[in-house]
């Protein structure tokens, strides 16, 4: 079989990130879920921006930014999102072709519009997501090139895009076609509170084997397996999926592969500016290690790389050449 | 008289900047202007931004940076622009009110589209820009608010508005509101090649002591002069405007007022990341310091101090306390 064109392709909320710094209260004020990803509609959308400062605009999503990041490493990745027919949809559009990723998804006339994150970041770099979805929750099944999934070495799921139904459906079939063709399906759980919504479907997932590789932080360990001691949340899936990857901020980040356990420290930053996307770029660097055929331990090396990269500056999209921090691992 | 509620009141192009890093060799091909500014048609700015690398988006244009920054510094300040009813008109019109700058002007339905500057930075920090004009151009002297004008301390204006017909007429009815109610006027002269295109109107208006703060760097006050030597081209405009400020970037900046020159060093900075804003946020510093009293060499300084600012990273927007770095001069 010749080498399949596409390593890595995803499937992704097509999210622009409309960022501003905030002070610690604006948070409370706002009634915003610190750390977290909350779920917007228009009105709140609109509430939340008129309080926001002076902000930036950073095409964004999940799974799009994991791809940034593999293809900033070298690795060759496909994209499939919804956007609309609008000015951020061309914003996010250009951003991740000019990138280097292939993104064929036909954009979405009329309402509603490319979907954004308004992202406030503390002072501490920690940042509080409020997400109106938009256009992406509008992701048919159609949009789908099976061919290519079936080509593809890695298909890559964020668990974000499990909420809105047709992306859901989508997903679903997209994993069957991957793994019809043999292909490794790897899935991140992006977010205690989509565990708390959809933890059945992605534990059902796990039990029928049909995740490879399993990326969560030790949040959503917890939400998952109900098991506070991050050891015994370990313990309760490392059987379920051959890759199992926990990331746990600044304590560094861990793998349960073939019964044996692998850890690395995170890579120390000089300060964090902005922590979004630690998470995207931490399996951007670790899957990019992977499907090159690297150990454990230096997949996650390159995940720890990739992340401190990603929250010493604002934006969850590399400013710096990840492939010169990368080393002999790129 | 009551204090005036407005002290700068500033008409300008109403723009989102496009912002990627590109390496020197892409100047060329392009066939870019290094350094400067160039007007872009619709079919040129698909041409420059399917060539640019993953972008951000960051609020722009000369006289709303200046303005971000004097309201940053304290100062009260309203915004008159157009931009059209898009997302990135949504996006600028935002960014400017939550900086707390008034703006009033209603946007404008149809096309052309929200103006956009697509700015390529080369790794030395040099900015290259491409402005893609759109609605900016069609700003109607109607939008003007000529009470507000006569009301507020300084009008500033910017050269770069100069180029499209009907704006220029608006700026022309604001400097007589602005004089006749006993104002100054500020004026930017924006860059040489709007020199090239405008002096004459430039030179006419200085000559007939409609200006009373001019703002240049030393390649447009030798565009402006007919004089290469900086000294020679002081002397040339000194005695026709009160106050003449020139920057000379990495050399400082001088200013001539009441017969005298004053100059000072540029504020060192660790690196130039991006050089996009540097003489608007002079501007902003010079003029802040000016409206509250203070003597040229600390309007001068408090230029010097935001230009610094404002080159230590992306985007033509303060990220910075700017009444911090300010200290006892905000």
């Amino acid at each position: 079989m010749s080498q399949p064109s596409i390593q890595v392709i995803a499937i992704g909320n097509a999210i622009v990130d409309v960022m501003a710094p905030c002070a610690d209260a604006l948070i409370d004020q706002l009634g915003l879920v610190r750390g977290g990803m909350t779920l917007v509609d228009t009105d709140r959308a609109k509430e939340l921006y008129d309080a926001m400062g002076p902000a930036r605009e950073i095409s964004g999503g999940s799974a799009a930014n994991t791809l940034a990041g593999l293809a900033a490493l070298g690795s060759r990745c496909a994209f499939i999102g919804q956007v609309a027919d609008d000015q951020l949809g061309e914003v996010f559009a250009h951003d991740i072709r000019a990138g280097g990723i292939s993104f064929a998804t036909a954009s979405r006339a009329g309402d509603p519009p490319t979907a954004r994150c308004l992202i406030f970041v503390t002072p501490d770099g920690q940042r509080t997501m409020n997400t109106f979805l938009g256009a992406s929750q509008f992701l048919p099944s159609a949009a789908l090139d099976e061919a290519a999934i079936a080509r593809a070495e890695v298909l890559y799921l964020e668990g974000y895009l499990w909420d809105p139904e047709e992306p859901r459906a989508a997903m679903r079939r997209a994993i069957s076609a991957a793994r019809d063709a043999g292909r490794k399906v790897a899935f991140t759980l992006s977010d205690a509170f989509v565990i708390d919504r959809h933890g059945d479907d992605f534990r059902a997932l796990i039990e029928a084997g049909e995740i490879d590789i399993l990326f969560a932080n030790h949040v959503e360990l917890a939400a998952l397996t109900g098991h506070e001691d991050f050891h015994l949340g370990i313990d309760a899936l490392k059987a379920k999926v051959p890759m199992l990857v926990v990331t746990r901020g600044e304590h560094g980040a861990v793998a349960a592969t073939g019964g044996a356990l692998y850890e690395v420290p995170a890579v120390p930053v000089e300060r964090v500016v902005d922590t979004t996307g630690a998470g995207d770029l931490f399996a951007a660097g670790f899957l990019h290690a992977h499907v090159n055929g690297h150990a454990p331990e230096a997949c996650l090396k390159l995940g720890a790389i990739c992340a401190a990269e990603i929250i010493s500056h604002y934006g969850a999209r590399p400013e710096a050449n990840l492939r010169d921090l990368a080393g002999p691992l790129a």
